[in-house]
C-alpha cells in the first residue's frame, strides 16, 4: 500500500476537555467528522492548538484509538508526536503507525535551548531507529513556541539520511522567506504554511497547503483559497481568510478558537482549556464576537453540524 | 513524622546512560552514594543537569525505585518532576511521595510561552489537587532554559494557597537580585541559589544553600563555602568555588561535567549524553582538562571512590 501524502487544508483540531481535563473523545470525534465534511484534507490532532503538550502520551494514544474506533479514517490523521524524550516520541510514532495514521507531525525536543543541529539530528535519528514500521514523518517547525527548530541545513541532512521517511514540514516560523526557502531548496519535500495567512503565497511558491490553528473554525473559507489559488479570485479569497485569521489572532489564539466553537455548537464545555492556558473572560469573549460580527463572521452560522447535533 | 526540609548543598546528579540511552542505575547509585559521602545534603536527581526531560516519566520513576532498592536513603532525594502535562507531573509527585522522597523539585509547564501567572497557578493547583499525600514541593525557577518561570507574585499566591506544601525554590535565574528579593519577601520560604557562584551571597541574605550543576564534581569545594560562610575565609573559599564553576561553565555544562566524572572514575561511559545534547569532542575535552589543570582542579584526584571502585 502506497503511503498517503497530505496536501490541502489540515486542522490541528482543538481538544475538548471534561471538568477533570480528561479528553472528551465523543466531542472530539464529532468535531473531526465535521471538519472532514467541511473539506479538511487531514486532521493534525495533538498539535500546539490541540494543547497536546498539556496531555500525557498515554491519553493522546487512547484518544487516537478512540477516534478510530468511532469510525474516523486513520489515514486522515496526522497526529502530533511532540515530547522531549526520544523514546517517548518513538512510542507515539509506533502507536500512530500501528493505528494506521497517515503520518505524524514531529516537534524537535524543546526543553534544552540553543542545541546544535548535530544534536537534533541525533535525536530524530534515534527516534527513527526505534520504530520498525515508520509512517511518513512531517517535521514541525514552530520556533515562536518551541524555541528550538529545524534549520535548512538540518532538514537537508534529514532528507539525505532518511529519504522517503521525512517527507514534509509545517512551517510555523511566521517567516514566509523561510517557507519559500524550504520549498526552493527541497524539491519533492511537502511544505505546509503554518497559517492560512501565507497559504496563497505558499501555493504559488510550490508548497502543498497549510496546517492552521483557525482551521477548527474556518475550513470552508480556507478551502476556497486552496480551490481557487490559480484563478482570478485568489487574492480576494486570501484577503478574506487573512482578515478572519487576524481578527481571531488579536485574541489569545487557543481560547479564542475554543470560544468560537463553543458558540457555534452551543456547547460551553468547548471553552475549557487546560492550564497553563486560561479561557477568555466574558468581557473578552464579547469583544471577540463583536470583532468577528464586524467582519461578518458569525460563529452561530458556522457549519458545525455533527458537533452540535448529537447532544 | 515531620517532613525533612533540605538545606546545604544539593546536587542535580548527572545521569549515566547505556548505549541505548537507558539509565545505568548501578552507576547512578554509586555516584549518588559518593556525593552524599562527600557532603551533599540531598540529591536533586532528574533536574536539568540530569537530562531529566530527555528521559520518559516511566524510566525516571523506575530509576528512583532502583536507587532506593539499592539502599539510597529516600529522604535524601529531591527528584525533579518536570513535565508539561499536569497529570504527568502529578504522577511523578505521587510516585516520589509513595517512595518516601524528601521532596520534589517542580518545573512550571514549559511548552507554551508567555502564559499568565493565573494559568501557572491553576496548573500547580491542578497538580496538587491530584495528589493525596503531598511531599514538600520546591519550585524550580530556570527561565534561561524553561523560558517560563515563577514570578514573585505567583510565588506569593502559591504560598498563600498551599502553606506548608510549597516550601522552597531553586532560583536558576542567574539574577541574584531576584534571589534576594525572594528571600526578603517570603520569610520561612527556603531559597536555594541555582549556582554555587551565588552561594555566599545567598546564605548572607538568608537563603539555605544551593542546588548546582557542578555539584556532581565539586561538592567538597562548595561545602567549604557553606561550612565557613560566616567566618573569615568565606570569601576566599567562595572565590575558589566560583573559579572552578566558571572554568567549567566556559564549556557546555552538562557534557563538561560528564567528561570530568568520566575522567575521575576512569569510566568513559559517563561521557554519553542523550540527544539533543552531544558530548565534547576530544579536542574540546582536552581544552577543558587543560583549563582545569591551570587552576589546579584535577579530575583524576576527585574523591569519587565508590563510583570508581565497583567496576
Amino acid at each position: 500500500m502506497g503511503k498517503v501524502r497530505f496536501r490541502g487544508v489540515l486542522v490541528p483540531v482543538i481538544t475538548p476537555f471534561a471538568a477533570d481535563f480528561s479528553i472528551d473523545i465523543d466531542l472530539l470525534y464529532r468535531l473531526c467528522v465535521d471538519l472532514l465534511d467541511q473539506g479538511a484534507a487531514g486532521l493534525a490532532i495533538f498539535g500546539t492548538t490541540s494543547e497536546a503538550n498539556s496531555i500525557s502520551s498515554r491519553e493522546r494514544m487512547e484518544a487516537i484509538d478512540g477516534l478510530i474506533a468511532r469510525g474516523l479514517p486513520a489515514q486522515r490523521l496526522l497526529p502530533g508526536v511532540g515530547a522531549c524524550a526520544a523514546n517517548e516520541v518513538a512510542q507515539l510514532v509506533r502507536h500512530a503507525s500501528a493505528a494506521g495514521c497517515g503520518g505524524v507531525l514531529m516537534l524537535p525536543p524543546f526543553y534544552y535551548k540553543g542545541v546544535s543541529d548535530e544534536g537534533l539530528f541525533r535525536f530524530i535519528a534515534n527516534v527513527i531507529e526505534r520504530v520498525p514500521n515508520l509512517p511518513n514523518i512531517y517535521l514541525y517547525h514552530i520556533p515562536p513556541v518551541a524555541q528550538v527548530g529545524f534549520s535548512l541545513d538540518l532538514i537537508a541532512r534529514l532528507l539525505e539520511a532518511f529519504p522517503g521517511i521525512v517527507v514534509g514540514i509545517k512551517d510555523s516560523s511566521g517567516d514566509q522567506n523561510n517557507t519559500r526557502a524550504m520549498i526552493q531548496r527541497f524539491p519533492g519535500f511537502d511544505v505546509f504554511a503554518g497559517s492560512e495567512v501565507f497559504l496563497l503565497d505558499t501555493l504559488q511558491a510550490g508548497g502543498v497547503g497549510c496546517i492552521t490553528a483557525t482551521g477548527s473554525v474556518n475550513v470552508p473559507g480556507i478551502r476556497k483559497v486552496l480551490d481557487n489559488w490559480s484563478g482570478p479570485s485568489a487574492q480576494a479569497l486570501q484577503d478574506r481568510a487573512t482578515l478572519i485569521r487576524k481578527t481571531i489572532q488579536n485574541f489569545t489564539m487557543i481560547p479564542a478558537v475554543k470560544a468560537i466553537v463553543a458558540r457555534a455548537t452551543g456547547l460551553p464545555d468547548w471553552k475549557r482549556v487546560s492550564p497553563p492556558l486560561i479561557q477568555l473572560d466574558a468581557e473578552t469573549e464579547n469583544r471577540l464576537f463583536g470583532a468577528l460580527a464586524a467582519i461578518d463572521f458569525i460563529p452561530d452560522q458556522l457549519a458545525l453540524a455533527r458537533a452540535k447535533e448529537a447532544t
